[in-house]
């Protein structure tokens, strides 16, 4: 029971103390969630209070069925992005509200979380690069921080790439509007200063360091109760500064609405895209969480609880959610010690829905744009290019064909072009496996690569190792490699297959071999295997090929070097 | 020079014994083509005079650019099969001639090799397992021989795969033809009886068994002259037997049409199915025979050989060709030493196109028909089945979803899935290496894997070995192994990771590392390497992973065992 309904466990020894610890954090964590869910509700393109609803439900999903104890869900920036990038082409293609589009999607991103944990489909999500990943991410802050300077500068551009993006800013640069922008930039100011001193500061005045971090983290709160002052004083409303405006009060009422299949065939693949991005992200916050406290994220039980969430999340009429890094660092900082604190932080949002929104009236979207442009800044990390250049080649162009075709495509076709270079890198790398001859250093019974060694061999006798299991991707490779150095030599009588790194022989692998031995056979060469291991034995003496082996299976390389030298007449060591 | 054009290794000292050989094996050859050429000419939808034109150029353009001496190319039953299914669905969608359509595949698919052959892109192929392969030329075999049976039957049956082609015979069935019936049947057992017994007779006659089993291949003419006869002397045509009609005299004529991109973008998908599958079937068939006598084949070259084959097929106006395994195993029986006999085969063709058309005019179909069905009867095998059942469950899967969804879908369907299935296993496959928990064989330098040896252990040292390259489809495995295996033991102060069998450590897999060694740092937890190869260690030390690195890295598991050990006071033995 524990095993499927994690929150058991922290339930069943659940105390006062605990309590007061996820109080403390899940206070702090709603005023940082307040102000995060206004401006991604903004940055997906729907309005104020579903940002809201998306930090309620999907949060108790997440906190009964997730297995990290301090992980906070709701709306996190690249997934918002996600969604506004995908709902923009749908909304015109079907007569569906876009809020309808968006709870659309975030339904079958936790039907396919859900049905992917089911079936423990966890390990797909092992082929995303995670230097890919990064790279997008960075291209998607990027594309995030330039779309939601508009709402600084006053100018409506639009375009989910950087190509309609910037050219949109040029088209419209008489609609600057001096107000908005002193405003937006005073708020970035401030936000920065925060960030850099605040943890600092509250320390000074006496705080514990404990609590001072994670409260440094809620200055996006003051920034927000300050420029309403400042809208409301100063008239900035009239002088056409854009607000939010009216926020409906109360809380999500419960949709059940099954899509149209019209609808899923066109959202099925960026909620795919939306679930695995997702996915990755909030793990990967997840399991270095977990680490600092011994504990421990299950991958597979993640995909329940992120299907929680989301499915919570559809059926409150909310949009995508994930495990957000930010908001689960203060979360954790502040002492959250079980998803109590996550419980009590979808209370106080519910309350803020309840209570709060006529306040946020005179809220300018500046400071929302402020505070999701500040967040994103961090996301970006040009370092990978300079680490991967000087780490590895190919890793390198696989992140820079993601960033660039997501900079100039937008972040669908750059999250699939990084699922396919990702995969393409693995393909291309798992099918050619290192081959080595290898000769035995004298003296020993020890048999090493004849490059890298000095090692004694013997003219007609060609002993080879395969560092990797045999499988139809590599098969022909050690089957060419094979025929082309006897095609070379001209003079081998006898190869022996060292088997010691083969963990697996496939079908196709074992048709591979019986084909070599046939057309070795053929050119009057005997092929030997050696250091088979047991189950790989068991299971190709299921089929032919061991009646058919023109050689003999050795146990060890050293009897096969042996037996095999011994018996070749004219030929000696060299 | 001979590295790009391999026909001049041969030229060069080709004398008059390698004339005799290769000219009677050209004239076995082209006696085979004739029905074989006119039969998937009927196969791909195309008329007959196209079917010669496929086995003329083309012959050429391998025979200068192929490596294998002795295959021979030209129209065959699956590719005639996927060409048909291709064009089906397309000619009614734009204003093009059939045959046009077919011309522009082979262009594509000729453009598409050489391509792939330029920039070395042979080992992509790699990724199709040859079981499923398998499954689907079975598949492909059954689709065949049923969709021919409406020549024997006279029924107007329709349809790529079974569940439109099965029906549609039901639906006609008033259209059976006694006479076609009977004529089909006859020849079909004709065949039968000379497959068997034809070889052995001819040697009872006295005839060399080296010319005797190739001879005895090529009673598909006799099938098709005793059946001229029959229809003419019976006046079978009157009776309403389908005959092949007028087949225009003339060698092909030089097209050189640019295909519009409206076309390119319909066909480029199946041009691309039908390079693979043919590539993979010819390149198969070219190292069976060229190992038989020492010889080899490149596979890299060969994708320009059968590049330059399908550009001559497009240009003189033909459809898809590839290796045929039938026809170069009569070519290399016959004696053909070198690619003249392919030439003077295509010669023998041309001289029919031109003089033996008009012969041809009272062939009946159901003869042509009936060559197919026995060609392809001998593709289907079942046994593939039997073997991967018994072999390896994951393969055996593979092969039905292949046959299955090729059977109820149709060949395009079917091989894409396939290819689909194989890489799904492969990723599947390489995501989960190896992991095992090594110990010290008692008294020596050895260290194995504690669940199959009686090994050494130290209670909070973990040392785990991985059999394999490091990269991001299993990084986030091994990293949830050790946090696995650390969390459950609860007392683990150091772990070694033994990189014997780590031939490359990626990028992402190194951020993995870096996270893993925080992660265990975090816990108290110090994480050592052992066995580190050179150029890997290289590798690692342009980062800064080492100097973050918690513990050491050691030069052996023994110095790793021996110091860690020692180190930890209240930790004895096991």
């Amino acid at each position: 029971m524990t095993q499927y309904i994690p929150a058991l466990t922290w339930l069943k020894s659940y105390d006062s103390t605990q309590f007061r610890d996820d109080l403390i954090a899940a206070v702090i964590v709603t005023i940082l969630l307040i102000p995060q869910s206004l401006a991604y509700a903004m940055l997906a393109g729907v309005p104020p209070e579903v940002g809201l609803y998306a930090s309620i439900l999907p949060l108790i999903g997440y906190a009964i069925f997730g297995t990290s104890r301090t992980l906070s869900v709701g709306p996190v920036a690249v997934i918002s992005l996600m969604t506004a990038t995908s709902l923009g082409s749908v909304a015109q293609q079907l007569n569906v509200s876009y809020v309808e589009a968006a709870t659309t999607l975030a339904l079958l991103s936790g039907a396919m979380l859900t049905i992917m944990g089911v079936l423990r489909l966890g390990f797909i999500t092992h082929f995303l690069s995670h230097a890919v990943i990064s790279g997008f991410i960075s291209a998607s802050g990027i594309i995030i921080a330039i779309g939601q300077l508009k709402h600084i500068v006053g100018i409506e551009a639009s375009g989910g790439d950087l190509t309609r993006l910037v050219p949109s800013y040029f088209n419209h640069i008489d609609q600057f509007h001096p107000a908005t922008f002193l405003l937006g930039a005073a708020v970035i100011i401030l936000l920065y200063i925060a960030k850099s001193f605040a943890a600092r500061g509250l320390i000074a005045l006496g705080l514990k360091p404990s609590i001072a971090a994670p409260l440094a983290r809620t200055t996006p709160i003051i920034a927000v109760a300050l420029s309403i002052i400042a809208v409301v004083s100063m008239g900035l409303e009239q002088q056409g500064v854009a607000i939010t405006g009216n926020i409906p009060s109360g809380l999500p009422s419960f949709h059940l609405a099954i899509p149209s299949l019209e609808l899923i065939e066109l959202l099925w693949l960026p909620a795919l895209l939306i679930s695995i991005i997702g996915y990755v992200e909030s793990v990967s916050v997840g399991r270095t969480l977990a680490a600092k406290r011994q504990q421990k994220v299950d991958p597979n039980q993640e995909l329940l609880g992120l299907g929680a969430a989301n499915l919570a999340s559809g059926f409150s009429g909310a949009f995508p959610v994930t495990g957000g890094f930010a908001r689960s660092v203060v979360n954790f900082d502040a002492g959250a010690v079980t998803q109590a604190s996550s419980i009590m932080a979808a209370v106080g949002i519910g309350l803020a829905a309840l209570f709060l929104t006529p306040a946020l009236y005179f809220l300018p979207k500046a400071t929302l744009a402020a505070t999701i442009i500040v967040a994103v800044i961090s996301l970006v990390d040009w370092h990978i290019f300079e680490c991967t250049w000087r780490y590895s080649r190919p890793d390198f162009w696989a992140v820079f064909t993601t960033v660039a075709i997501t900079l100039s495509a937008g972040v669908e076709v750059g999250v699939a072009s990084g699922v396919i270079v990702s995969i393409a890198l693995h393909l291309y790398r798992t099918s050619k496996p290192h081959i080595a001859e290898i000769g035995r250093v004298a003296g020993t019974e020890h048999f090493r690569n004849v490059r890298r060694y000095r090692v004694e061999t013997c003219r007609h006798l060609y002993c080879v190792r395969i560092d990797e299991s045999l499988f139809f991707a590599n098969a022909s490779y050690l089957e060419d490699h094979v025929l082309d150095v006897v095609y070379q030599r001209g003079d081998v009588s006898d190869i022996v297959l060292n088997c010691a790194a083969v963990n697996e022989i496939d079908f196709s692998a074992l048709e591979m071999l019986e084909a070599l031995n046939k057309r070795l056979s053929d050119q009057g060469i005997t092929l030997h295997l050696a250091e088979v291991k047991g189950p790989v034995l068991d299971r190709l003496s299921r089929g032919h090929f061991l009646l058919e082996l023109s050689g003999r299976v050795f146990l060890t390389q050293h009897d096969a070097f042996k037996t095999l030298s011994q018996r070749q007449l004219g030929g000696g060591h060299e």
